[in-house]
């Protein structure tokens, strides 16, 4: 099990580190040779389901990056799925859902999980890379908003214009639902807390399509009540979205100890946003990777540069790793995020900004 | 033609006018069914090319709801098409191009736009149309970044991914792409100005996927060379883009007499991010109006309180109107628009607010 000094936790609690510390969400999968050839034609749900698949797709990124952190190989539908919801991943596309949640008596057919019963898989996961793993690993679930998109949608959608109709169309209904998909995300997180992970990260991936005032009235409440309920744990918990730049106070008085920034916000105005004593991570944009080494390695030195050698910062990109990225464009920015990024009273030795000046 | 006071005019203008003045964008065609009865079969290109359809399509909205300021029917993909490039626009997905713009040698097949040439039956149109209506003409054109975003990627996108990685894999052929398709924005909009369009409209829908420093870089010489071209024009420049909070002063800064702003920005934040001398549009969020005249209403409610009936604001929907929405929905909005929004000091009558106080 991974113990003593982690860059990553320091960062995660505000605290200075050795270095800045770097992951990448979406590592686990995607883009890797390796990955690929180790699931072959299995379905990714069905490669979650296989503890020593999902153990080495989680460790394959950690050994070849030399990443600060793993992240379970896992989904955010897997919850639901393993609840008894028809609910498929189509490649290219996403989370597809067999019947969409249209009324009230559609939340019958959302009980709630039982870790151990319904996903014993996951938790075997976590135990088995938590006794090799040398790095944290961090748990997951999809956050409350989001994973009812996908249930009312049916799939992914660009607008969530049937979501937001129902919000307005039914508040009740929709609070209803995001209740039960709180509980649903908050006893998976619990579970992989408690089987091992030392941090967990919410994914509210589509909470940026909506109003302040639509995310303050219907989301905030639900999001709260999975990230307070964490707050027992010893786990910092970072809470992630695309696209909320207008939002990124509210979601870190959700409970968050790590707010997650896209691309679209320079992280001073985040810091400004989010206020003291809560932690960021991000912010490249995944984009930029796909233009080769050189650009990638420019935009990253931007980014740590709007870091400013704050403590309370983790790398990141701003979204998943995309489909397409050369695995050595990333390698390349690991080691320029451990080279080059700093904090500023890392245990042991000076500010290296000192040694810059004429 | 138009002439005499206008509430449209005025607020772009940042002057009071006797009531909120508001428009849809995508009012035009779409949600009506007057429109599909009259488009028929023929593909919206078609459509826009006969300028007796075009009229009628135009004119259509403004005679069933009311409002302030009828917009061109066109498409922001008509210039590239006039000039030669192959672009559809398929039902259901968005513009198509046949061949995607990769390399140096693309450029070649950029050639300038002859408005009267090339988009004679845009020009009719524009003619015929103000010699008929008694509301502004708004005038429009696709701002560099986002045709630019169609002609890389081949289509519509989720995360821009080719059209980013060119820009930062050869940022001057970038430049060069962005240029040529300023000139081509600039030339059609001087000409439907010319031909008696009151206002414009540059479209940069997708300019909200980069970052600020992509966008100062890349989009705001682009952007400012179109909106700087028609300065010397009697015509409120109106620029529009969806998740553009970081962006909105630099957007403003482009050279925009008004600015779009969608739902995600509170108008008060805004209006702070433009500064002073420059008018908002916005920002009720479509996918409201998906859910009934109520909660509609309640939310256009909420927008206008945000607006603090403070003149140099023009209600629009965040976003263009969305397939499947009721026009009564819209017809209410516009209503209570005209009955409860009001600037401070509207001409000829006191504030109206005086009256609220007990």
């Amino acid at each position: 099990m991974h113990a003593g000094p982690s860059p990553f936790l320091d960062a995660c609690r505000g605290r200075p580190s050795a270095h800045v510390p770097v992951w990448f969400m979406r590592q686990a999968g995607r883009s890797l040779p390796e990955y690929r050839e180790l699931r072959g034609d299995r379905s990714i749900l069905e490669a979650v389901r296989r503890p020593e698949l999902a153990v080495e797709i989680t460790l394959q990124p950690v050994r070849r990056y030399g990443v600060d952190a793993a992240i379970l190989f896992s989904d955010i539908v897997v919850p639901l799925a393993a609840t008894g919801v028809g609910v498929e991943l189509v490649p290219g596309r996403g989370p597809v859902v067999a019947d969409r949640f249209e009324s009230r008596a559609d939340l019958a057919r959302l009980r709630p999980l039982d870790p151990e019963q319904d996903t014993g898989y996951v938790l075997d996961t976590v135990r088995a890379l938590v006794s090799v793993l040398d790095v944290p690993l961090i748990g997951f679930a999809g956050a409350p908003f989001t994973v009812a998109s996908y249930l009312v949608e049916g799939g992914p959608s660009r607008d969530l214009a049937r979501t937001k109709a129902l919000m307005h169309g039914d508040p009740s209904l929709f609070e209803a639902l995001l209740e039960r998909l709180a509980d649903l995300a908050l006893a998976s997180l619990r579970s992989q807390v408690l089987a091992g992970a030392s941090a967990v990260q919410l994914f509210d991936s589509w909470a940026g399509a909506l109003t302040r005032h639509d995310y303050e009235r219907f989301v905030l409440p639900a999001s709260r009540r999975v990230l307070e309920g964490l707050a027992d744990l010893d786990a910092p918990r970072i809470h992630f979205g695309v696209g909320t730049g207008e939002l990124l106070d509210l979601m870190a008085r959700a409970g968050a100890d790590v707010v997650g920034v896209d691309w679209r916000v320079p992280l001073g105005s985040a810091r400004e946003r989010v206020g003291p004593g809560v932690s960021l991570q991000g912010n490249l944009d995944p984009a930029v990777c796909l233009a080769g080494a050189g650009p990638a390695e420019a935009e990253a030195r931007r980014v740590l540069a709007e870091a400013e050698g704050r403590p309370g910062y983790v790398f990141n990109l701003g979204h998943g790793v995309l489909p397409g990225t050369d695995p050595d464009v990333l390698a390349r920015i690991v080691e320029l995020v451990h080279d080059e990024g700093r904090t500023d009273a890392p245990p042991g030795r000076g500010d290296p900004r000192e040694h810059r000046e004429p």
